[in-house]
This record gives structure tokens, C-alpha cells and sequence, in this order.
């Protein structure tokens, strides 16, 4: 069975040597120095290993169960769920005034990777939760947060997003559940929602369901949808549980994987509900949790390639099999760990260098929301928005790699449920789908983010490579890592160039190009940061801190990614460059 | 649920169009003429789609359970493999002299192709079967062949490969099962396999098992290896059935798919079993049928991309979202259908020109196949032998890629398992790890195939490659497919010369590289292939013999492989001439 060892070492790497966080003036962030996010990070670090990571095959075999309206979790998830929110894990970032402990974003997100890399099924009730709370905390009234978000804070009570319907996902547009206003200003929600995580189960008192109705005079298409609060039992105004409402679970599907958390048919049958901000605005109000949700989801898929890579690699030193190509490295026993293979190296070093360069992006997209959100730095608010395509899509798409190229490393063990890598990559799949499948996440990159504000936000990434670039010409220590940074970002503006100049005639020109744009963009994001962790490293080996092999090894990697991954540049700019006619050139029926 | 609808027409088309195969003068082509190829491959598709297609979710969800020694097959299979048997499907290449059509290789490609797009777990009892034939045919006794032969082609007896131990898989030198001789001939077989595809079930009245295993005398490593006929029950001088050998099931493996196939645990106590071919030479009797096993691997990574991508399309063209970017396309609908938007086509040309050309490439392996059998054309072996690590390892990689992307068509519903496209998916995988996982034929490729004959092989390909782009520099109809294809093959002899040039100083330089070989090359095998298929398609078209759209079509969907994934060999060849520093920097310790 695959363990977890929470990666306390390079977080820590990164908050303090790589960001400095403590030094960048966020109001929050000083009291994060060393001591500080090292007690949390264990802490969280041996909660991952020891309660969570152990129910993740656990839940993955017995999935959960619908037995007479009631969904059924695994064994142990209620004790792990009572243990996550003794220890106030439910809570990290959350706002003090409703029991949160008001923490940065950029630590939630840290904890928020072990989390997930030890029973990623598991953390999305508490995930989903989350999403609730942000939600009413960003549009609820005063006394809907009263009622609602410290039971949600404390995950007494869970929460659920509801958009899709069966025959509508991305294009919401075509929602047909309805909302009835009553004469006490409730609302009756009818309708059918599908693919509701955690949409009903037995680890909470009660379930606050968010959900995108129609109500009338909205008009046609989005624009008619508000956002309803329509909780399973009812909230007595002593906050006391009353009726149980008419939203029952109508079935769970049977998934590929996530098979720990119960993924429900919703049944809205004249359910009371509560409207959440304006209405006919509901759309507007989804989005702003989106970058924050979306940055989570790519979280999750480089988070399950973190742990199927510690497993991978554990593998390749335990087991014996060839000898090396170089002479016998293991001469007394009866052949040589996988780990001398080149190939295995290979293999390896391509999940190791994707997921510390993915761990630093992902703290660095968080590390802009807490700037937009603590400081309202309307920079590093244009920034993430445009990030958040790329750190969704390319995380996730890679992130399913890598654990696909983890199991590899097991060879036939690695098709074998009972050793545990199947699980991650089937878990790692979902990631790509949900929250805006890629596709949509690469047209939301070039459709809308890329032009925002005149440019600015793509403007002012270029800006910042080039910036980087320059500061750091003459930096001996960042010797192949410069130039092919120069370059994937030289293709990644020759390939916006492209849109520019084509996309005005035909917008296929640009729509055709937009999935290879997002991952051109994914590898530029992981250049600069693997510059930025390599420049670190080399002035702690500098500063003669000790650890030596630590920021060696993290230079190598970085290494490794500019020569092995960076030429993917090239190749996604030729994909783009030749345009949308032989990507059109089909009749639907010559399919 | 997914359907499956053979692809008769394209298949024709190689056959008769690109390769015209009956008049290539190898013996047994002559009978292929149009009107045959076309009923019997109508005829195949047939039971694909009306008897095995419906079989595949039902074994996918019921999988295979071992009750007190038994092994029972999902619901149906019995019924199925009665009629595969019946229709002559399990004896179409076999030898006539025991039974079979002595049909070419190629046909015989075409129809597996169909059967394992429609039930690939199931098919793999045959497969095995097929291969246990082969190993017989060529190595065994007069006696051998007359008890074994007759019942291996009619099906009645199914056979299995046991090579895999638990401690052994790649390197069978560590191998602990032992063969002890006897008297009468005969050897006692003892130890534990694994992973022993179709090892004990319930369609056949009895099991030869092939048996890898040490005999005394033979020396260390995979030089005392021998290969042993181990029946689970013995047969009678009159062909009748003895006792119950000491062969058993102890356990059926939990895997990522192929639930319908089962993977076996088995026991060897003391089994009987008889020497096929010569002691102590075992591995070359195996690896005497490894490069049909290994296509035929090949062939099961695409024909999963064949059906998911099938079913992809029909979606595509059913699932209303969205409109299109350029204007409504479904003005009267509610949305248009999926298939208009630029990022949903690029996603199945990439599928569909995989796919096609994968189709191209394995029958020119078979081809070649049936040239070296059926003539003893020493070049086309050597070709193929060449070839066969980049059949096997990028068509498994690239139609599990592939069987992944028409997953993602589907969005959220492609996770569900009642949609069929996670199995698909999940099926596919195991093409990547088993017949030598996809870094072990890169290995096979770079270490060994290159280097063969003194690189003849290879100087063959990049003639054959030359040949036809100075042969059709002129043809108009080629422009956009001669150029991509003379880079890529300038590429990969980049990449050869580079292993040259440095393998000899340091072979890590080379097997550093392997993998990114294997897939630079298996692209200018597509490349050629689709310049071929291009060029045929230009002829009918010119001939003015109708069906002008199919040729279109082909044209077009070569025009974006050439356009949208030759540019990948560049990118491979900057990460091969990166050599192995960056790959083996770390110790194992810094992993």
C-alpha cells in the first residue's frame, strides 16, 4: 500500500528562501516566519500521513453507498472528519469572526496540498465546504452569515456547489431548474442537478447546498440564473435544526475514481430555498469564487502526482531488477534498484521537476491572492486571474501524467489496485474535467483573460520573465536556466502575436490554438520558476547554510526541466502558427 | 452505453488502395482481393459490433471471480467465445495443416483489430491462445503439434504465457521457478507465476499453459531458462483427458481494467510439463513470437483510441453546448453541437489522425510480417524488427493518450463508468506496461534494434523515407506532407547520430534519450504513413472513381498530423541531444 511523507522540507524551501514571505509586507504574512509554518506544516504533515493517508485505498473499495435516501462513506471517515475538525484544519483560513483563524491563503494552500496528496476523495468535503463559506462570506446578508458560516467554518455543516444539469455543464445557459418565489421571500427550487460532490453522506449534521436556479424575469441564457441557499434540514432562527427540506439524493455515480466522496444526483423538489446575493446575478456570483477554486483543482492534480512520484521512487530504490548499463551498483545483492536505469531516471525526474515546479506555482498564484485580497493589489489580482487558466488546465493535465508515469514505474504492479498507483491516476483524471474542463479553461485563456484590461495582466508577466531575465544575465549560477526562459517566453509572445494578428479575421485562428497556448504558457510558468527556485538554491549554497545537497539536487532538477522541457515551447508554436483551417477543415459528417 | 461500428471502409483503403496488397506478389495476397477482404472484414465486423461490443461493459462491471479453484467469466462470454469458435475467427492466420484458414497476417490484423475494439479483455483469451499456437508451431515436436495444435486453433483448449514472477518480471534472470526431469521424460514444475492473463477460466475444456522455468544445469541468469508445455489436465495418448495436473489458480488480481480477461495467480506443485524446444533455450524460443506479440500489443493501444474516438465523434455531434464562436451553426436549437467549437475538433483530429495512421502503420508491420514468413524476405524481418519496439511502445502510449482525450470529450460524463469512456481508458493502459513495458522497448530499440545487422535496418528506413520524398518531390498533391517528413527524418537521424556519436564514450548518453527516440520515430512512421495515404487518396481522387469525400477527408486529416505533430520531433530531439547529465545528476538519495 503507498504511504505519504508530506514534503515539509521543500514548502518550507519555498516560503522562505524561494518567496520570502515573511518579508513581502502581505498583512498576515509576518507572523509566518520559519517556526511558525514548520509547527503547522508537520502538524498538518502528520494528520496527512497518519489519519487521512491510510483511508485513502479504504475509501477508493468500498466507495460510498445509498441506502435508503442515506449516503453511506467509507469506514473511518467520520473519525478522520471529527479528527480534521478537532484540530481546527477545517478552519485555517477562514475569517476569526466566524471561528476562522483568519491564516493566509498561501498556508491553506500548502496544508491544503498534503491534504489532498494523502486522501484527495476525503478532502473534497471539506474542499466543497469551503466554496459555500466563500461564497455567502463574499454575498450573503449579515444575518445569512450568522446563520450559516460558523457551522461551515467548524464543518458541523458541509456544503455543496449545484450547477450541472444532465444536459447542460459548461453552457449553463440551458439551466432549466426554477426557482418560485413564495410571498415570505423563500424561493422553491425544483429541478435536477448532476455530479454534486459530496451531495449528501453522513459526516454533517446538515448540508448547505448552493444552488444555480432560474427565477423569473431573468431573461434568456445566463443572465436569468440566480444562486440559491437551500439547505438540507432547515435553520430554526435559534440556528437550531428544523424540517427537513424536499432536496434528497437520487443516486451516486459509479466514477472512475474518487470513489471516497459521494458524487450525487440532486432532486429538487420544491426545496426551500434562500437567495445569495443579487438576483439574477448568480452567475456573477460563482465567479468570484472561480480563480480560488479553479487554483485548487489545480492543486489536486499536481498534489496526487507529489505522492504517486514519492511512491514511484520509493519503488525504484527497493526494487531489484537488471543491472545498470555502467557496471553493477548493487555487485553483492542479485541485481540493481530500478533507480540506476536511465530510463527510470528519466521517468522520474520528469514527475520530480513537473511537481516542485507546479508546488512553487501554486504557491505563488495563492501568494497573488492573498495580495489581491489582503492588500487589494489590483496587479496581483490581474495577474492570477490570468494564471488561473494555465494553473488549472496545464496542472491538471500534467499532474495526470505524471502519476500515469509513476504507475508505469511499478510495471505490471502498477495495474494492480492492491499497490495503490492505479488510485492515484484515476483520482488525478477528475481534476482535468471538473471545476471547467480544460478546454474551457484554455478558450477562457485566450477568449477572455489574454485581452483583459487591454493586455495589461499579459503585458505585465512578459514584463516580469524579461525583468527576471535581465537581473539575472550574468548570473553564473543560472547558466542554462535563463536562455531557454528567454526563449519559451520569445514563443509564448510570438504565439499571442499570432492570435493578435489572425484571431481579429477568425477567431478559429486563435480558439485553435488555444489549448497548445495554455500548456506553451504552463512550461514558461514552470521556467521561471525553477530560475527562481535555482537562484534561491545558489545563494544558500552561497551563504554556506549547510543542507548542501538539498540545493544542489534542487538546481539539477531545475536543470533538468529547462533542457528536457522547455523545447516543448517550440513545438506548441508551431501547433499554433498553423492555425485553425486544418483543425476546420472537416465537414462533422467526414468524421 | 458506447457502440462500436468497424471501420470497413478505411480499411479497404489500405488494403487495396494504399498498400494494394494483392499485388505484391507475397504467396497468399492473390486471394485478397477486394470482394473477399470486404466480407470477410464485414463479416468480423459483425460479431465485433452484435455479439462483443455488447459483452464489453458487462465484463468490464462483473469481472472474473475465482470460487472454490473455478474461474468464472462474465455473463455471456461463454456464448460469445461459442460463436467466435464456430464462425472460424480463432483459426484465420493458423496453419491449414491443423485446422486453420492459413489466411495472411495482415487480414488477420485487420480483423483483431475490430475484436479488440470491441471487447479487448475478452479477445485476449484467444490472443493467448494465438500466441501458445505459435510458440508450438515453431518449436515444438510432430507429437507435440498433433496432440496440442488442432485443439490451440479451434479454441477448444485456450493457452497461456507464464513468464512473470513476483520478484521477477523484466529481468527473468532472477526467475526462482524450477523444472526437475524425470524419467520418463517429463519435468516437474515448481513455483509461483503472476500475472498470468486468462491463466484458469471457464471457456475451455482444458489450459496449456507455456511455462517458463529453470532446469538443472543451465547456469545462472536467463541462460538456464527453459520453456515447458504444462497442460491443467493431461491428455491422453487418443487425445482424450487425464488426470488434473498440479496447476492451480491461488488468486485473481484487482486491476485498473481489463476486468474481463483474468489475471491469474498460479501455482505450479509439482505440475508435468514437457520441454518445448530446446533445454535451456527458452528465452530464444519466446522472443522468436515477441514481435507479432508485441504488434499485437501495439494493435490493442490503438484500437482502444479506435472505438473511444469513435464514440467521441457521436457525442460530439449529439451533445448540444454552446454556440459557435463564428456563428450560430444549430440557428433552430438551443445550442450547437460540441463538434463546432475549434478546441473540440482539435482534440479528435488529434484522435483521428493518431488513429489512422496508427491503422496504416500496423498493417505495414503485418505486412512486413508476411513477407519475412511467406517469402523469407530478410529485409522486411529486419525492418520489422526495427520497428516493433515503436509499434509497441508509441502506438500504446499515444492510444491511451488518445483513449484519454475522447474521454475528455465527454466531460464530467466521460468519469462516469455507465458512459464507457473511462473504460476505454482504463483497458488501454495496460497495453503501455505488459509484452515489456514501453521503457523496455525503448530500450530494446536504442540498445539493440539500432545497432543490428550493423544498422542496416535503420539505413533502410531513412532510405525508404528519402526514396519517397525524392520520388514525390514534385507531386503537388504532397505539399505540406514532404517537408514535415524529411524534418522529422533529418531529426531522428540527428538523434541516432548523437547516440553514436556519445553512447560509446558514456551508454547512458543514449538510453537517457531512448524513450524520446521511440517517440520521434514512431512519428515519422506516422508522418510517412499518412504521406502515403495522402498520395492514394490523390490518385482515386484524380481517377474520379467517387467517394471524393473519404479522399478529401484523408487528405486533410494527414495535412494536421503533419502540421500539428511532426513539430513534436524537434522538441524530442533537443531532449535526447541533452544528453544524460541533467538525467542522472541526483543520487538516489536526492530523489
Amino acid at each position: 500500500m503507498p504511504t505519504y511523507t508530506p514534503p515539509t522540507r521543500d514548502m518550507q524551501f519555498l516560503l522562505h528562501e524561494v518567496m520570502k514571505a515573511s518579508e513581502t509586507g502581505v498583512p498576515g504574512y509576518e507572523e509566518m516566519d520559519r517556526d511558525f509554518t514548520a509547527a503547522v506544516l508537520e502538524e498538518a504533515g502528520k494528520v496527512s500521513s497518519e489519519v487521512l493517508a491510510p483511508l485513502n485505498v479504504v475509501g477508493d473499495t468500498q466507495g460510498c453507498r445509498l441506502e435508503n435516501g442515506v449516503v453511506r462513506t467509507p469506514e473511518g471517515f467520520d473519525r478522520a472528519f471529527a479528527a480534521m475538525k478537532e484540530g481546527g484544519w477545517t478552519a485555517l483560513d477562514c475569517d476569526p469572526e466566524y471561528g476562522g483563524q483568519g491564516l493566509p491563503y498561501l498556508l491553506n494552500s500548502a496544508v491544503g496540498e498534503m491534504f489532498v496528496s494523502a486522501n484527495m476523495a476525503f478532502n473534497m468535503y471539506q474542499g466543497l465546504t469551503h466554496g459555500a463559506y466563500s461564497a455567502i462570506h463574499a454575498h450573503g446578508t449579515a444575518e445569512q452569515k450568522a446563520t450559516y458560516l460558523p457551522k461551515l467554518v467548524s464543518c458541523d455543516w458541509t456544503g455543496t456547489m449545484n450547477l450541472t444539469e444532465p444536459h447542460c455543464g459548461t453552457d449553463l445557459g440551458l439551466m432549466r431548474t426554477r426557482a418560485e418565489p413564495q410571498e415570505d421571500g423563500s424561493y422553491l427550487i425544483t429541478g435536477q442537478k448532476i455530479f454534486i460532490s459530496a451531495g449528501e453522506h453522513d459526516l454533517a449534521e446538515n448540508i448547505i447546498h448552493l444552488v444555480l436556479a432560474k427565477a423569473p424575469g431573468g431573461g434568456a441564457g445566463t443572465k436569468g440564473i440566480s444562486l440559491f441557499i437551500v439547505p438540507k434540514f432547515l435553520v430554526n432562527p435559534d440556528g437550531s435544526l428544523g424540517d427537513r427540506n424536499a432536496v434528497t439524493c437520487g443516486k451516486i455515480e459509479e466514477k472512475m475514481g474518487i470513489h471516497g466522496n459521494s458524487t450525487c444526483v440532486m432532486n429538487y423538489d420544491g426545496a426551500k430555498g434562500w437567495l445569495l446575493g443579487d438576483l439574477h446575478k448568480g452567475m456573477r456570483a460563482m465567479f468570484t469564487m472561480m480563480n480560488e477554486a479553479r487554483l485548487g483543482v489545480g492543486l489536486q492534480g499536481y498534489a496526487q502526482a507529489a505522492v504517486a512520484y514519492e511512491n514511484a521512487v520509493a519503488y525504484a530504490k527497493d526494487r531489484l531488477q537488471g543491472r545498470a548499463v555502467t557496471g553493477a551498483e548493487n555487485p553483492d545483492g542479485p541485481a540493481d534498484p530500478l533507480i540506476v536505469h536511465p530510463d527510470i531516471r528519466r521517468n522520474l525526474m520528469d514527475q520530480k521537476s513537473f511537481v516542485e515546479g507546479a508546488r512553487a506555482l501554486t504557491f505563488w498564484g495563492a501568494h497573488l491572492i492573498d495580495r489581491s485580497h489582503r492588500m487589494d493589489d489590483a496587479e496581483a489580482e490581474g495577474l492570477v486571474s490570468l494564471l488561473t487558466p494555465v494553473l488549472k488546465g496545464f496542472l491538471t493535465d500534467k499532474g495526470f501524467e505524471m502519476a500515469v508515469a509513476a504507475q508505469q514505474v511499478y510495471g505490471g504492479h502498477g495495474y494492480i489496485e492492491e499497490w495503490g498507483m492505479s488510485q492515484f491516476a484515476r483520482d488525478a483524471r477528475i481534476a482535468m474535467i471538473y471545476e471547467g474542463a480544460n478546454g474551457i479553461q484554455a478558450l477562457d485563456l485566450v477568449g477572455r483573460k489574454l485581452a483583459q484590461d487591454g493586455g495589461k495582466h499579459v503585458m505585465g508577466f512578459f514584463d516580469l520573465v524579461k525583468g527576471f531575465a535581465r537581473e539575472n544575465a550574468d548570473n553564473p549560477a543560472l547558466e542554462g536556466f535563463i536562455e531557454p526562459l528567454k526563449k519559451g517566453s520569445k514563443d509564448l509572445q510570438a504565439a499571442a502575436m499570432y492570435f493578435m494578428q489572425n484571431g481579429m479575421k477568425n477567431p478559429n485562428h486563435a480558439l485553435a490554438g488555444s489549448y497548445d497556448f495554455m500548456h506553451l504558457f504552463g512550461h514558461v510558468c514552470l521556467g521561471l520558476m525553477w530560475a527562481r527556485m535555482a537562484k534561491a538554491a545558489q545563494e544558500a549554497l552561497d551563504a554556506g547554510q549547510g543542507d548542501a545537497d538539498f540545493y544542489k539536487a534542487k538546481i539539477a532538477t531545475g536543470r533538468y526541466y529547462m533542457a528536457r522541457h522547455m523545447p516543448a515551447t517550440g513545438a506548441h508554436l508551431a501547433r499554433i502558427e498553423s492555425g485553425a483551417d486544418t483543425v476546420m477543415a472537416l465537414a462533422a459528417n467526414d468524421f
